[in-house]
């Protein structure tokens, strides 16, 4: 069984490949909640500029940011999320929500809601068959279409 | 606004200071699919003795992971997701779901399913109060009791 779980044929590898690093998801954080520009990213993260300059390109590489200009002389630009960065909110959600439950004493720092209604959003696992919420333990895993075969 | 989201309250960078770190994320990842011991999990990872040593003793340490005593003589552990460690199913399902949708050519190598049906599972999120899944650009976010002030 060991060998079919590998790094080589996995999405949770996949995914860190591109964001498998605290600065990176720190990054995608802030510019989730508008933060945009490369001053406003240094100052509220306190990383240093070549740190900071060599994450945004390897998310602009990944297409997972995109830089657009918002002032054109001298030209300076703005990070903005791409679909395929805005699609990491659910991870966002989920580390996020972990951290409120285990690591706040019940007192999370901020609270995700709807923006038309206001209430605290929730992130669930579901069953569409059963249309029903479905924990951890109720959960297996089989090969998919991707799954490469051992040589 | 920049100042307000720092690290310092922040349960993102929270789950960060546990997880953080890619070779952490595909230990828990072979966990929650059945790798247990320290032995399957190296083969597995090929990861380094004390890369892995450091890792499992961090995850304990954190309370994600329990050490269970498999064989007596000589006294042989292997590692098991505690409740805080079995609540980070979320996450990890959110990684691979992104890693599905926009690494895997529309081929995800796994398919998380409900045990009891057998259906592909769907991750979520929604506004209890409307009844209906929310998508990220309706998401807001606002304080929660546990924001500090600045000084």
């Amino acid at each position: 069984m060991t060998s079919q779980i590998g790094t080589a044929s996995c999405s949770i590898a996949a995914t860190l490949a591109v964001i498998g690093d605290r600065w990176t998801v720190l990054v995608l954080r802030d510019i989730f909640r508008g933060v945009h520009r490369f001053s406003e990213l240094q100052d509220d993260l306190g990383i240093a500029r070549n740190l900071l300059s060599a994450r945004l390109a390897k998310l602009v590489a990944a297409g997972v940011l995109e830089k657009v200009p918002y002032q054109a002389r001298p030209v300076r630009y703005e990070y903005r999320l791409t679909d395929k960065g805005r699609d990491l909110s659910p991870s966002l959600i989920a580390l996020m929500g972990w951290g409120d439950r285990w690591m706040s004493n019940g007192q999370p720092p901020t609270v995700l809601i709807h923006d038309q209604c206001g209430t605290p959003l929730e992130q669930r696992v579901e069953c569409p068959t059963c249309d029903q919420d479905i924990n951890p333990r109720a959960i297996r895993s089989r090969p998919g279409p991707g799954r490469r075969t051992n040589p």
